[in-house]
């Protein structure tokens, strides 16, 4: 079977990997209930309760992110709880998807592509709802919400707050105990630089109350069983136990460089990403304040669809960048700067992507763009 | 974080890995919706269609082996249904638990540990019941049930037949049309020579009629979003791309070999493990008809502990065999021999289980048991 592994991926996951973590992959398999994996997902906790600023446990499914999604909705909710789900793209709807699955009784608050919620109007609407539910870095759109403030009127509405943070943890601070979020779900193919296959799902202690009384059914999912197994040193069943080593390899990769300057070169290399797009003469689809730090979304110059954009960036400079999703297909482009990426690979992507633009007739000038993009990394660190 | 890769892993999983596997493994990660994935994942399910010895797709899960029995059952069943589960060790208890998780009205029909559940008395207690569950190969007892006369028994009386062979699928001929099994849940990290992280479902016709009204919430587990994303070379959720291309390069080795081949070397070697145990004065824990072919249960001689017997293995051999589970917690000692394993990593297991024992006091002859296991391997062949 032939991958192409040639590619750059600067797509919003799964993203390249360090060479520390590929050789971790591929190391034999190893027994998930003996004093070494213990030793390992202990380690894997504490590092993942940095990354994820809690006091909490922070545990690890094998799982795509979306397992630890349905993990933090169905071990805190019952079925039939009212809870309002803030929708402004792709994965905002999936987790409004996912709760209706499991009989919660879902209303949304629909916001425009591009747009983040605006916390006051939030705030307005909660009435009664269990749970404020809201993903806080829209990966469709390149949006990035204001978690602190949807999570203060969350809680001040007595909500349980429950974030989807696929796409950012790791890649952008979240102090999930200082905002005050409930249950976070993330995953593994996109800030924490490995494959996908391993999802995290914290808890804070309103959620374990929660949890005490939440009737939706589980069992794979089942966190309270997996905080039992994690205090043995153990996971209830056989997890990617590669994948695991890998992560510990990649915590240490991150706390090596130090979060503050892995967050803040995310953001410089978003600002990096934003200053081009604008010196280019396109435009964000994301409003700028709430732009996210670990992917950008541009709308296709009028006349050209971001399907031909893509293909001719994969294949004339074998980058790979993304299109849009749904009704956004061909109408956007996302570039993915995220995990170990690096400003020369923004920078090799952002003149590819000038090129083919260019290709598809699109005038712009592709020195003002990079040199707007390396200025605005500099001033972004 | 150390983790001892010198170990030879003789537990009924995770097993070891080829080189071939390790070094897919350690690749770099690729996009999850392009062409490559769409083909890779299009032979790994006409590979799978040969194991599973089916018609149907077989779908590919980001999860344990549990998240495919998960899937199972709640892709076919409502709550309320009422459900026959053949309990006979621990992941016949799993199955029973996670259909009550779901809401599911479970008759156990419980069989001492080492022996298979008889197939006349389990058509006796089938009546009303929606579905028939049973464990095809008990991974904490070594028992192989007669999955082809129970589906008989379950179709006879209009349950529909859920099979877990998490741990056998691959490592011995399950004809699953041909026995008319419904619904088949497996697993990566045991006979298809891979890290734990990938699950296997195959649903037959008669399961899809059931899906159609079937009540049990799902999301992340939904097989028919599984189904339909397949149809596109996709998955619903980001899956684990890196083992699925380790799945397609092991694949690639079991066909190679040939799956009659296969099979025959994991019954030659488990025939080998039970002469050993004869020939050196040891219990099987299971009834010999219904022995498996992946993994041997051993009762613990007098006076001896297997956990005792298992350290000693594992520090003075660099081998790991496992102890028992449960109840069975120091009774008995087990044998995985499955996947890659060969006659070679056998004997060498036997020879340091043979030491061990005599260390712990227990008399046996050596080359009597040695000699045994040898001459058991050809005659298996």
């Amino acid at each position: 079977m032939m991958i192409a592994d040639d590619l750059l991926l600067m797509i919003p996951g799964p993203t390249n990997l360090p060479p520390e973590v590929q050789e971790a992959l591929g190391r034999p398999a190893f027994y998930h209930r003996g004093s070494d994996f213990a030793a390992l997902i202990a380690a894997c906790n504490d590092g993942l309760k940095k990354v994820f600023q809690t006091e909490n446990d922070v545990l690890i499914l094998t799982s795509s992110g979306s397992g630890a999604v349905e993990a933090a909705i169905v071990n805190v909710l019952s079925p039939g709880d009212r809870v309002l789900v803030v929708e402004g793209g792709k994965f905002g709807e999936r987790m409004g998807e996912i709760a209706a699955s499991f009989g919660a009784d879902v209303d949304k608050f629909v916001v425009e592509a591009g747009r983040a919620a605006d916390p006051a109007e939030v705030r307005s609407r909660l009435s009664g709802h269990k749970a404020l539910l809201f993903v806080q870095n829209e990966t469709s759109t390149g949006v990035r919400q204001d978690a602190d403030l949807l999570a203060a009127a969350g809680r001040d509405a007595g909500a349980l707050v429950i974030a989807d943070t696929v796409s950012s943890m790791g890649g952008m601070s979240i102090p999930c105990d200082a905002w005050g979020l409930d249950v976070v779900a993330s995953g593994s193919q996109k800030a924490f630089m490995l494959p996908p296959g391993l999802a995290f799902a914290m808890m804070g202690a309103r959620a374990w109350e929660a949890n005490a009384t939440a009737k939706m059914p589980r069992s794979y999912f089942d966190l309270k069983a997996a905080k039992k197994s994690l205090e043995k040193g153990q996971t209830p069943f056989t997890p990617n136990v590669s994948m695991i080593r890998a992560l510990g390899v990649a915590l240490d990769l991150m706390l090596g460089e130090g979060l503050d300057n892995v967050w803040r070169r995310h953001h410089a290399l978003a600002n990096a990403c934003r200053a081009w797009v604008k010196a280019s003469g396109l435009d964000l689809l994301a409003d700028e304040p709430h732009c996210s730090d670990v992917v950008t979304a541009v709308r296709s110059p009028e006349g050209t669809s971001s399907k031909d954009l893509v293909s001719r960036v994969r294949d004339n400079h074998r980058i790979l960048i993304s299109g849009g999703q749904g009704d956004l297909a061909g109408k956007i482009f996302r570039i993915g700067h995220m995990g170990c990426c690096q400003l020369d690979g923004l920078l090799r992507t952002l003149e590819a992507t000038s090129l083919e633009l260019q290709g598809l007739g699109f005038a712009t000038d592709l020195a003002v763009g990079l040199d707007a993009a390396r200025a605005a990394y500099k001033a972004g660190l």
